[in-house]
């Protein structure tokens, strides 16, 4: 039997906690990566050399890459001189980039070196940005300027759109073809989520794709981006750009966390709060959507588990050196416990 | 039996060039590195990051790695940005240093990730900058003032000093006092060599030493360091610093290159001229330097051989990109011959 092909769609922590996880399986994956950061390391390189952004690619490789003393380094932030900020995975890619001449061959190249278990597909190789047109009419240009928006939820987006408009990665599209299961990961929503569904190309290969298809759904809010949003507004969201009934399910937490670990998840994030449940858990038996139960997978579309990490991260100071650099989420899905609900799903 | 102890004293493409020939041999290699650039990547990031020059031990641990992915990666200069001329493996040992601490545990780690054969030991772990006081009392500052001053040898060098004194590396000590052969590389001579035999305590190692020494003479000579002089010239001065008698071996080259390799390697440094050989070999038999026999190394103390790699390099445009970046030799050490006279000496 051939091994289950599954695509992970997604940037960022995100997709790559989903990847740690699955990567320990004898499955075939791939992590279709979205190419939208215009600030940070990645952002400043983007600039200066005139390639692709980075970040969300580095984070990938490293995710579905075993550990050694290179992955480590590819963390480091340098803290000072004309460096300052810049992450040395995002220096290593750039490198490659350079010696091989594109960001293919550099991923190639950086796959061999750190002997990744997987594909890391950029879902486009042309560059583009993001823009928000609000509900008032204006418009919120570019990754970090969306990111940092501190009304974007309380507006509303009209629409989210590519400028210049973009195609997919033919290898993208590919994999998402063959796939049995199409998964897509928490991530910010509006930067490293949607914008994958706005390549040309994309949404329609996921509709047509005979996979299953899964929604993993943030924990948190993200402060000016998604506040009060809960599971289903993001599913909404989200078949606006990909289709109506396209998903097939959706995973969501319901596990908590001590009130130690909330407050110092909350040290990062102030204003964020745990993400509500679907409204049809809020009836007699919101137990039903608790207790993750394998049995009835079939019938659920929303699937309720207890799939937060109750390791608390540290911010790594660094990680702030670089003006647009993105915080790092604090609050992170279990990346097994998640891995083993997905494959489960896969079998189906 | 122990394998045999070998180190080798330098810096730069001449070190490099010996131990990648001498790390296909079943022995314990370890090089003792010259820690003095100032320009260049090297000098860009010890004065951004306060850190040591780390050009040379670079060139070493991807002398003495099985090449592979990454250490073609190694080489790669930067060609525009705020990173335009800084050498990838410098980053990545500037990265490593800022994760570990210090030099010596990022060259562990490094050691590591490119699985290198022998140990790279930095010659000091402190800080300094060489000085060359000239017979005219005027002082040149700075191994890059010192490679680009174009009287050096007119006027002659009277002294030169490091400023401040810095003691050796005990590592370094401890490798001198064990070894078997002490192999001095070929290098820049005032910048790349002299400089080691300044660090407090590594002449008296060397000295004490049972060891048996060798000097590889360099095949042409610098522009304004080296103008005219011959292989006993080099020798002379190396003794001024290191004591007489104390080098047992000279190994000096005889080959000739072709007219064309002679044009290919002028480019690069027109007024260099092939080192002269030593005074003794314009007797009446000239030959007896010339062709390298295993069975008379006893008695010779200077030994002439075809040690000259007939393969031009290259120039790498990158190479010349930060102000101060040393351009490389082009006309190289044939590294395998070279390492099967130096073994040859090592056996006796």
């Amino acid at each position: 039997m051939s091994k289950k092909k599954i695509v992970c769609l997604g940037g960022g922590t995100g997709v790559s906690v989903v990847l740690s996880g699955l990567k320990k399986y004898p499955i075939d994956l791939t992590a279709i990566v979205t190419m939208f950061d215009s600030g940070g390391s990645s952002g400043k390189l983007r600039k200066e050399l005139g390639i692709s952004p980075l970040g969300d690619v580095r984070q990938c490789l490293v995710a579905l890459s075993n550990e050694n003393n290179l992955t480590n380094l590819f963390h480091y932030r340098f803290g000072r001189s004309t460096l300052k900020g810049h992450n040395f995975g995002n220096l290593l890619i750039a490198a490659a980039i350079g010696a091989t001449g594109n960001l293919e061959g550099a991923i190639e190249k950086i796959t061999k070196i750190l002997n990744i278990k997987g594909k890391v597909v950029p879902v486009t190789l042309e560059r583009a940005d993001i823009i928000a047109l609000l509900k008032n009419n204006k418009k919120i240009k570019k990754e970090e300027e969306i990111i940092n928006c501190p009304y974007l939820s309380k507006i509303g987006v009209k629409k989210l759109f590519l400028t210049p408009e973009v195609k997919a990665n033919s290898k993208a599209i590919s994999a998402i073809k063959k796939a049995n299961l199409i998964i897509i990961a928490p991530g910010k929503f509006y930067t490293s989520i949607l914008p994958i569904f706005l390549v040309k190309g994309i949404s329609e290969a996921v509709r047509k794709s005979r996979a299953k298809k899964v929604f993993v759904c943030n924990l948190m809010t993200q402060v000016g981006n998604t506040d009060g949003f809960g599971v289903e507004d993001f599913l909404t969201i989200l078949e606006e750009y990909l289709g109506k009934d396209v998903i097939d399910y959706v995973v969501f937490n319901t596990g908590k966390l001590s009130t130690n670990q909330v407050k110092e998840g909350r040290k990062v994030f102030p204003g964020a709060d745990f993400i509500k449940y679907p409204s049809e858990a809020k009836g007699e038996d919101e137990r039903k959507f608790i207790d993750y139960d394998k049995s009835l997978l079939k019938k659920q579309k929303f699937i309720g588990a207890d799939v937060i990490d109750r390791q608390i991260r540290k911010i790594n100071p660094a990680d702030t050196l670089v003006k647009g650099a993105n915080q790092r989420t604090m609050v992170l899905h279990d990346s097994q416990k998640l891995a083993k609900i997905l494959l489960d799903l896969c079998k189906r």
